[in-house]
Order: structure tokens, then sequence, then C-alpha cells
């Protein structure tokens, strides 16, 4: 099986006391059960994966296993700094009836994280998961680049079998899509490069994006499928700067505010992460406001 | 109390099926108690912390706390990303008879984290924690820079005590230092820098290095409070390419070798850290063993 | 009129002297008239123009007048840091025939060159040049990088027509294309983004890579103009390492030796620059070897 | 002899018309001919050198040869990219009777310019230029960074006889000085950095800061010279804004701002450099006002 089509990368809320507030999640899974996402990336970065503790994890990763439509795929990001943590934090999300893990790049000791290290890393992690393990590349928040070349080597393994790729870096996307085998899935992580990556052989996206704006990508994601390029590049760009400007800068805490503003729950982020500040709450606001108009007018036939 | 003088940042050893050797740490700091360290960093990023559950950990900072010798003081690492996990580690050092907590700055959420959020992480820590509070910053690690401005804000929290500088930047130590009450300790975490910030009105430093080279470190510390600024000099470069080659460059997988190499227990590092190349045991052997010459001639009163 | 089409990066050839060597430039330029190369861009960074004479660089650019077949397009290196330098120079150059300055971001004065800066620059050199501007980013050499918004900016003023973007970046490149209007030319400057910028309504390609394997560019263009997508994603992997490992790592050095390599003269380029040492000769021999008979297999109707 | 001392890195005046105003830089030069000043550096960065032509160079530096006070030692910045113009450049320095140039490590290229294409370059120079060279790195603008290793290499050269070292890095200063022999001048180009350079065995430093704070600088260079390192530390605190916030952030711009200020001829700079916004000379005039006071105080005796 290829991971193709769109997933939202959850958002995990969080109740004014600090506490997860799973019932909010529970709401918000229903809503995006209608949607025709693909599933669910469950505690990724976008998830403040790394402001959880592994008990709050397991409660969210069972919630969502309750709470997704039938067909849903689930992925759960559980990948951490330790080789033999993801491991068994792989063997958890197996025995919750996940369908594959997403293994983010260790990186606290940058410098000790070479290619050689980063390999055995996923080989031994895709050696012992009891699920299909896709590679998580986000340099943006880990200071760890890859290339090309090694995923293709990786994407040799039989329980390697995709990549989220969300450095933006369509050079990159191309080239591992040229490289690795058909079946291997690359899925973006980035908005913003969603339509080139279709349009190269891409399998899809993993989207914060998606949690706001869910009907958006998947449009794209299907205007390029039906052969309407023309279409889904004109979509594409009425997405490009709540990519940029919510997700992308303001990442988890940005993609919250947003989602508040479309009917989800979003509430505010666990500190260290600090609630926008009231010019970042009307760059939201008035972002998303041009990208959902632009919208209508291309759903109405308006040139821009 | 200012926190001065020498502190190791002691390793976490592992034994051969990977659990965490208590039984050699124990040995470790038996030796460590003999020399005129000043104390111990327990879990920190020379400990591999990120690769420790919090049950081992704990397990950790109860055995430095049985073996310490009386007088030496202990720093527990206990900064995570999260605010309230950071003051949930903190407490339990407290209850643990911890001298202080070492609070790394949050980093996964690199351009989220501004000093806006980073000094209400840490005011946030400060208010809740029971023990002294120490900053921690290393930007090779975390992509985190800091400011001496920003450390004088925290500096006037009666709780928040020092910091454990490891950027190897003197710029930006002589500036802590000087905009900082003199009752702020500014220990350096790059042996590199050691003499120059004790010149300075620096406090001493948390030092890797002082896992294998400890009485070298003490002995720079002692020449500059002595008034031997030249002893101090020179001693300083007997051991630049031992902190930059195997400290630096290395981390925490060239301390523990090195300390093999000088008759502690240091083994191999967790993965997803590979163990040294045979190239790499070669370097750490002749940087060491330079060092160590140099040492010994000046010693003796020969000029280099 | 629209600049489109696949424009070689000359180099300039230096006799054993160090001095230009206008004849072997001539026999050059009278080879690549037979190609279907669009024109040439004459002392860019490719040409070493930091390494020439304002003296030899009028010498190079009359010679390539006289030797340029009629139809060719000729577009002239003329940015240097100075603003009224670089009006002088575009002066020159209108003077002796050219259709177009090429005008690189200057950046010697890195944090003061902001956005303003540089729009005031291109302002004032557009407003004063007699010839149409292209304005050439190229960061790995500069330091400066630029937006689409602001290129969008500048692609209002009616003398500035088109960029040669060098960066390699994608996204930015689809964004130009989108915000600047279609009468504006978006030339790629890395050969390794031609394919991707042409499916995307990129005009051509400014190309070292053109100076060793200008029909190889030249297919790629013809192919996606032919609507053969397939043949031209095909191509483009065929010259995908000889972009990155000639002419992105080595430079003018690797670009004269590849042409040394198929038959043009290229020879050593200016001090500091150094010849290539015999492990990068091999390297580009074997890489240009592997590209060729990509190409030949491709021909062939050989998968690979 | 050893290069010792403070040396202003001379701004170049401009006319209201953009020409090179040799009236006004004579009058400054009749000024710091009254300080202390060791010397000056005409035509470097702070020169705005990338943005004169030879011709104006050359009666720059023949109108600073007349104008200095005997005994003022004068240093010509010759350093270009290219070898080759860089030794015509030297040649006509030691033509005007300058006492040394200082050689800027080439930059443009920068992927190519390896550690030992950048040694041959320099051996080169060295070995055709007439005059004692220094060298000069500045990574802010060139982006090129060097290893004190690499200098020490260079200062077995007997023409080779310092550099002005102006990354701010002091352990990288404090290597330099510690490797290289003692006749060997290592100037800082940082104030900044000036006081602790002096502490290690630097020889001092050529400053931008001291085109508007020559006295400043100097009475730092007296008090380590006259063993009163107290009173330099405190001098030395009082021109940290000035350094950072105009020299450093404001580059040529904001030095020829505080020019101004305090009764030189500033003027503007050079397209494409703009002057400075209103906001901007504020902070210049508020940062130099405090950094004047502070130096007032600590005459009279005041502890801050």
């Amino acid at each position: 099986m290829r991971f193709e089509g769109i997933f939202a990368a959850l958002t995990t809320p969080f109740a004014p006391d600090g506490s997860v507030a799973l019932d909010k999640f529970r709401e918000n899974l229903a809503r995006y059960n209608r949607t025709h996402l693909r599933g669910y990336v469950v505690v990724g970065s976008t998830g403040e994966s790394v402001l959880l503790s592994f008990d709050e994890i397991d409660r969210i990763w069972n919630t969502a296993r309750e709470s997704a439509a039938p067909g849903k795929l689930l992925i759960a990001g559980a990948g951490v700094d330790s080789t033999s943590e993801t491991i068994a934090r792989s063997r958890s999300a197996a025995e919750l009836g996940y369908d594959a893990v997403l293994i983010k790049t260790p990186h606290y000791f940058k410098a000790l994280l070479t290619p050689v290290a980063l390999e055995r890393h996923y080989m031994t992690v895709a050696d012992a998961s009891p699920l299909p393990v896709l590679i998580y590349s986000i340099p943006q928040y880990t200071g760890i680049s890859i290339t090309a070349d090694w995923v293709a080597r990786l994407a040799e393994h039989p329980n390697i079998v995709g990549i989220k790729e969300s450095s933006g870096n369509l050079q990159l996307i191309s080239e591992i899509i040229h490289l690795c085998p058909p079946k291997f899935s690359t899925l973006v992580g980035s908005a913003g490069t969603l339509f080139l990556s279709l349009l190269l052989g891409g399998a899809g996206g993993v989207l914060a994006l998606a949690c706001f704006l869910p009907e958006a990508a998947v449009e794209i994601y299907e205007a390029v499928r039906a052969g309407d390029t023309a279409r889904a590049s004109r979509l594409q760009f009425t997405i490009l700067y709540a990519s940029r400007k919510i997700a992308g800068e303001l990442g988890p805490t940005g993609v919250k505010y947003a989602m508040d503003c479309v009917g989800y729950y979003g509430g505010d982020p666990r500190p260290p992460l600090c609630p926008l500040t009231e010019a970042q709450r009307k760059t939201v606001e008035a972002v998303l406001a041009e990208s959902i108009a632009r919208q209508k007018l291309d759903d109405l036939g308006v040139a821009r």
C-alpha cells in the first residue's frame, strides 16, 4: 500500500488548565472525518509532540483511533532522539492499530548525527517496527539536512515506505521522487510545495494547513489527479501565504488560531510556546480571509 | 552562594546490553571525588540526557547523590522543552537533595522561541523551582542564541543564580559578566574559553573535558585564583585541542573514549550515537597524549 | 521582446601567460554559433568577471560582438557594487550593440544592502541604462537573498525585463513566475532547475552547463516547448550531476575543464582560483561521461 | 617593525555631487594628526573601497600621504579578488611611500577559495609586494572564515607581518596570538574586542570606531600598556554599544554620521549604500552621547 493523498498533521488541543482536551480533539476529528482527507498524523511536530508526556501521547493516539472514521489512515508520530525509545513508541502505536509510524530524524547531537549514524537509526527502527516507517525530515526545527541519495538507500528497506519531507526544497523533493521506487511515498510537509510535488510524481502531503483548510488541500490533490493542472496551479497560489505566514512562520500556535477562526477547536499551545500577539492574530485573520476569498473566486470562475 | 570552580559534566555509562551501568557510574564518581572538582552536573548534554527515560534519570541522579563526596555540589540537568515538565523535573531534583538545576533553553520550535518566550519559560521555572536555577545555553546543539542583555534581565530574578554558557563566544561571555551582578555565576561550558573567562571575572566552568582531564581544568582555575596568569595561560593552551577535537567535535562519544584512555569507565554511547571509528580513536589518543605531555613539560618548567 | 531559450554563461579563456586569450574565445564562439543556443552572457560570474579589469572586459565584450552569429542575443554582465559604475558599464555595453545587461545584486556591505537599498540600486540603473536590465541573483556567491515580492516590484519598471535566478530554489522561482507579468523573463541560472522552471512558465536558462553541454540544455528546452514533458524530465536527470558536481561545486574551474574534455578551449582560471586537482579532474571526467552516456541511451530509446 | 597601536580605518568623504571630496579628507586628517592614533588605513572596507575606481583610490592614497603627519604609519587597502591586480595595487602603494598593504581575503567564489587557494594567494602577493603585508579577514562581509593554524602558516613568510582580524571572535584571536611569533602583529578590526585582545598580547586595532572616537580607543590601548587593566576594562565597556550599533550594524554609513556628530566631515555614502533613516540617526546620536558621557564619568572617577 502506498500512502497517498492529503493527511492532516493534527494539533493537540489543550484545556484552559493546560491538560489535554480529548473531548475537543474528538470533536475536531468528527469534523475532519467528513472531509476527503486521507488520514491523520497524530502527535507530530504540529501536535506539539515534544511538549507531551508519553502517557498523554498514548491517550491521544488512542482517542484518534477511536474517533477516526473507518478508512482514514492513522500515522503515529513516534520518533524521538533515542533509537530504542523510538522502537518502543512504534510498538505502542502498532498495538493501538495504527497504519504507520512517522520517524523524525534524531537531531540533538547535530555534528555526530552523520548520514551513517542516521541510516543506522532508521535501519534499526525499520527492522524492529511492526508498522511501516515513514521518514520525517524537518530541518527548520531539527537542523538536520538529508540528501536524495540517502533517502534512496533507506528506501531499499522493505519496511521504509515513504517520507514526509518538510524542508520546502523542491529540488530535493524532485530528486527523491526520481531516485526512489514508484511504490515509495513522497509526501510533502509544506503546503507551498504540494502542487509541484504532485506534478513530479509525489504522493501527497502531510500538512498543518490541512487542519484549517482541509478542503483546499484536498482540491489541489484531486485537481492534479484529474489532470486539471491549470486549476491545481491556481488553487496552489490561493494557499501560498496561508501556508507560509500561518503554518510556516507561526507553527502550531498559528495553526491553532486559524482553526479557531474557521470553527475547529484550536486553543492555546503549551508553554514555552506563547499565544499569538494581537498583531499576529490580525495577520492570521487577514491571510486566512484572503485565501478563502481567492478560493471562492476561483470556484466562481473569476480570473485573478 | 555563588557557584564557583570546575564542575564535571558527567557522562552516563552504559553496559554492553544498553542499560545504564550505575556501578560504573559509582566507580567514576569515587575517583572524581578525590580531585579538586567543585562538583558535578548530572545528566546534562554530555550525559546524553535526550537519550534517557525519566526513570533512568531519577536513578542516575539518586546514584550521584549517594556517591558524591560531602562538599561536592550537585547540579541536575533538568531542562526539557516543556515548561511544566521542566518544573516537575526540578522538583524531583530538589527532593533528591540537589544544589541547583541546569535549565537548557527550549529549542524545538526554533522561530517561535523568541527572547520573550524564552524569558517567560525561565521566569516560570524560576518561580516554581525549589532549587536555584542555572541557565544553560548551547547553540551548537539547540540552534538557539542568546544575548547578554537577555541574560541580565533574567539575572534579576532571585532564583536565577548563574549560567552555563557553552557557545565559546568570549565576547558574549565578557558582556554577560559585565552586565550581571557580581553574585551571578558565569560558568563556561567550553574548556577552550576557561582561562579568559576567569580573567574577565567568570566563576569557572562546567566542562565535559573535566571528565577525562579534571586536574588540568582545576589547575587552570587555581592558577588564575592564585594570580599566576602566565601559568594559567600556558596550561590553557595545553588543553586547547583536547577541548576542541574531543569534547567539541566528538561530543559524548569522544569524551567517553578519552575517559577509557585515562582509566575511567567511558564505554559506548547510546544509539543513534555511533562508537568512534578507528581513525577517530587514533585522533583522540594522539590529542590526549599531546595534551598530557605538554602539561608534564610545563610542570617541569620546560618552555614550549 | 522576451528573453527566452538557453543562453551560455561564457567562460573567459586565459593564455598560459595569464592574459585573456581572445583567439580561443573566438574559436569557442564559432562553435557555439552552430548550436541552437539563443545567445550568450558575456563576462558574468562564470566569466570570472571579478578577476578582470574593465579594459579586459571591454575587449571581451567587443570580441563577442564581432564573433556572435547574427540572431544570437548578447547579454553583458555589467553589474558591480557601485551604482554609478554599474550605469557606466551598462552604457559601454550599449555602445557595443548589446541586447541587454545582467545586473548582479550589490553584495559587499551585506547587512546594509536591505531590500530597499537594492531596490533603489536597480531602479536607478534601470532609469539610466540604455539597455533592458536583467536582475541577477546568485546568493551562493553574494550572500544576498531576494524574495518574489521584491522581484515583482522591480518588474513594474519598464526597463527591467527579467531575472537570472541562480539560487536553485524552485519555490522562489515558481513564485516569481506567478507574481511577475507574462512578458517578464524568468531565466534560471542553475541547470538542475531548468525542466521544472519551464514547466512552471519560466523563460529558459542562463547556464554555465551550456558551455560544455549546450545541446543537452537546448533539448530540454525544446522538448518542453514541444509538449514532450516526459522526455524533458528524463533529459533533465541526465544532467543533474553534471550541473551539481561540475558547474555548482567546481564553478568556472570545473566548467573550463569540462569544456577541455569535450573539445572547447577551457584552460586554467585566474588566480586566486586554482586549477583542479587530479581527483577533481577525474570526477569531472566521470560525471561528464555518465551524463553523455545517459543522453545517448535516451536518444536510442533505452529506458534507464 | 611591529605594527602596534590604534589605527583609524578612514572613511572616504564624498561631495554632494558624488565625487570624492579630497578637501574634506585633508581636513579630517589634519585633526586626526593631532591625536595619538598610530596611523591610518586608507581605502579599506570603511573607506568604501569596493565603490571606488582605481583612479580615485590613487588620488585618495596620495592625499593621505601628503596630509598625514610625520610618524603616522600609512597602510593601504590594496586587496581585491584577483591575485595579479592585488600585486599591482600593492606596487602602486609602495611607489606612494606607504608603510604596508592590507590584503583582504578574496571572496567572490566562496566554495573555491579553500585554505589552500587562499594561502597561494597570500604567498604570491607577499613574494611580489615591495611592502609588508597585513592579512585582512572580515567574514561578515566576505563570507570567508579562517583558522589560527592557517594564519600561523602564513606568518612564516618574512613579508607577512600581521593581521587585521575583524570577526570579533576572541577565541580565534587568542589562538592567532598564541600560534604566531611575537613579531607578528595581531590587530583587531572590531573595537569591541580591543581590550581583551591587548590583554592577550595583541598589537592594537584598526578601527572604524577610531574615526569618531579616536581618543577613547587610544586611551584603552594606553591604559593596558600602562598596566591599568581595570581602567582599560571600564573604558572598553564605554564603547561597546558605539562599536556594535554604529560601526558594526550601520557600517560606513553609521560611522560617517557619527563623524558628523562629533565635528569631522562624514557625509553620505555612495549608492547603493543609503543615508541613514531618521530613526537610525537618532540611534547613533543616543549611543554616541551615552558613550561619551560614560567616558567623562570615568575621567571624573565616578563609578558606574
